[in-house]
């Protein structure tokens, strides 16, 4: 249960924007206030982020959608990424998150959030990272007290939602080096941390220092996204002791969330095999509390290099039907390049195709009318209708460009099924 | 059971390509004599398809991918056709159908059977309304002889898989209408067979006629692909009485192919949601004897058309870990226009991934071994050999040009994860 009585941002908030939120999710009021009471869902608002579109996260709620954007040190162009901003909204996106590593890090977020109705998550630690690597020295140079202070300056900025690897502890570091795992740690967050605790031989100070940040994060409403420094980066490395130990402390820290009335939602893989994708969703959720929980993929295979939009597709699909509540899609570009435009509006679809799949095998009134009207259209031949009710419209409107005085498709023409027994 | 005794065709194909077989599927050859005499597994070969590489289906052999190519009325490009093909077979696909119904049907197969090294299928139901639809004439004027000569022409050339809707019978159609089906019936050569049915008042030749059938193909090792024409066109449409008829009826007409010695594949759905395809397949595998199953998506949401290579790769690999061992590829075409070079890469691709994520969680040793190697080859930064390993290399070599002579990616640049903790 969180302490709803602790958190009068959050409370304001909730009392502003119910109405227009059980509106728009097509849910009750006091099902939404139950579930942010008990933890179950959160709201993403922080009121500093001015033209926010206050969001829910979590059962019952409609499955959402981040999309990932920001510069990095090869590819450093602000204007892009605030292009990519605008596409990922576009495209159908219910969040987004700066992970911006390269350029004035603290202008490319103020913009973004001015730019930005949608829910903005931050990574923090990458800000200490690229102070240092900028200056040509060691990453893990940060202090703590810069971390934390960081880390307040972004939530004043008006940032709804940060990644913290709190569970990166010494102890979850320790088994990821004796598992002899295959990829070793593959979060960018969780290795900056396990390099700074190998450094300064201390506990990550996101865990040892956790009060201070809930004091911080509380009083703008930022929902803490407990990261998964630990995920697996490939296949055979899921389900490793590093992992599983990372979302005991995760669930841990999650209740102590709760007890100071911050939000929280739980980070999760990764690379999984489609058999294994049940249990760790289920596992997750369960040593969490029933916490939001926040997908990448998972990737049912680490084959598919250039397309993993549709590998992330499959596990993202599988783990929305076990109960993930967000999916971070997961771009063509993924494993080998920063995305440009074309790889967001691909990734956000992707993901948004494993959402409604998702909603429809587990019965949401909405995701099952949409498809029952999509193919009423079809069976009609009504190309609008169809176009409008389509995951992508403008794919469908651009593909029948030329053949948009025909009643068929161009696939059969006068072979159409439909039309062959319509006479009888 | 199948009569292997009574198919010296298929006793004398078997014979010449077992030793390759077992050696390019890293099975014994004992195991693959036995599955082919239990009916799990067909051999794809017809001796009069010269240069054709014998290709098996069936557990535990490796998931196959079929791509459908073709010319249609509005879209009648014999070379464009004859480049699919070559494109379908340069992604890793593993059969072709040729579902022309424009232009010369004929010349376009021979074609097609002296290009391509891959089996071929073809639904020759198409070859008999196309005849008529291009005199203008109704395309259920057919006789039942004509139909007959034509598979027996078909089987001559060297057709090595074939579509017959033989369940479409008159009891599954009075079914189909009775349930008020969303999309009623999308099968192309379901319907073109229903419509026959409907005007001349007589059950379905292939059904009323099936001996005859099986002695046209047993000649030939013509492997009879047992159509879906009562597949579901809308999630809705799943599971509902006219589907599992038909169904039926094709288990009933598997036993009795395999009697004769003729081998058989089952053709499944189609659009199912993603709760529904594990009983789906499993009930199909039971009703059909264990006979191969080959699957179209299945499409686990009706919302997606402009991508339904994705919704397909979501349900494909579902169902190939549930039991289908063939996937029919679809493309982001699918429900538009006829696809192009493009959209028949994407297909084959994202079939190749469902195949792959399927395999993966199965277990086989093959698929396990190719996720671990590249994985190897991504922890250790080696981008050639994880080009060599990814299932579409030419992607992953288009995607890191300009940035081939950096180590990390341009995603993380020095944030590389992977190089943070590589001196601790």
């Amino acid at each position: 249960m969180l302490s709803l009585s602790k958190n009068t941002t959050l409370q304001k908030m909730l009392h502003k924007h119910l109405p227009v939120l059980a509106k728009s999710e097509a849910l009750g009021t006091d099902l939404i206030e139950q579930a942010i009471k008990q933890g179950s869902m959160v709201l993403l608002a922080n009121p500093a982020h001015e033209n926010v579109i206050p969001t829910i996260i979590g059962q019952p709620a409609r499955v959402k959608v981040n999309a990932n954007i920001g510069t990095s040190p090869f590819m450093n162009d602000q204007a892009q990424e605030m292009k990519k901003l605008k596409l990922a909204w576009a495209s159908g996106a219910h969040t987004v998150m700066d992970l911006s590593t390269a350029g004035d890090l603290n202008a490319i977020r103020k913009d973004m959030l001015a730019e930005c109705p949608l829910p903005l998550g931050t990574v923090p630690i990458y800000s200490m990272a690229q102070k240092y690597i900028s200056q040509k020295k060691d990453p893990a140079n940060f202090s703590e007290e810069e971390l934390f202070e960081e880390i307040a300056r972004q939530a004043e900025q008006g940032v709804d939602f940060m990644t913290v690897h709190c569970g990166v502890t010494a102890r979850a570091a320790a088994l990821a080096r004796e598992s002899n795992r295959v990829m070793g740690v593959v979060s960018r967050g969780g290795s900056i941390l396990a390099r700074w605790m190998a450094e300064h031989n201390k506990e990550n100070p996101l865990f040892a220092r956790f009060d201070e940040l809930l004091d911080i994060t509380l009083k703008h409403n930022v929902t803490l996204s407990l990261g998964d420094g630990m995920r697996p980066g490939a296949g055979a490395d899921a389900g490793d002791a590093a992992q599983w130990e990372e979302v005991i402390v995760l669930g841990e820290l999650t209740k102590r969330a709760w007890e100071r009335g911050v939000q929280t939602m739980i980070e999760g893989p990764g690379h999984v095999p489609l058999h294994l994708v049940q249990g760790q969703i289920q596992g997750i959720k369960r040593l969490c509390h029933g916490a939001p929980l926040y997908v990448l993929g998972p990737l049912t295979t680490d084959s598919a290099p250039g397309f993993d939009h549709i590998s992330g597709a499959i596990g993202g699909a599988l783990a929305a039907y076990f109960g993930a509540d967000f999916l971070c899609y997961l771009t063509p570009a993924e494993h080998l390049t920063l995305p440009d435009g074309e790889d967001v509006r691909l990734g956000v679809i992707a993901s948004l195709i494993a959402a409604q799949s998702a909603e429809v095998a587990l019965g949401r009134p909405g995701a099952v009318a949409r498809d029952l009207d999509i193919s009423k259209a079809r069976a009609g031949l009504d190309w609008e209708k169809m176009a409008e009710l389509a995951l992508d419209p403008p794919t469908v409107r651009h593909r029948r460009l030329g053949f948009d005085d025909k009643e068929e498709c161009a696939m059969c023409g006068e072979f159409c099924a439909l039309k062959m027994l319509k006479d009888f």
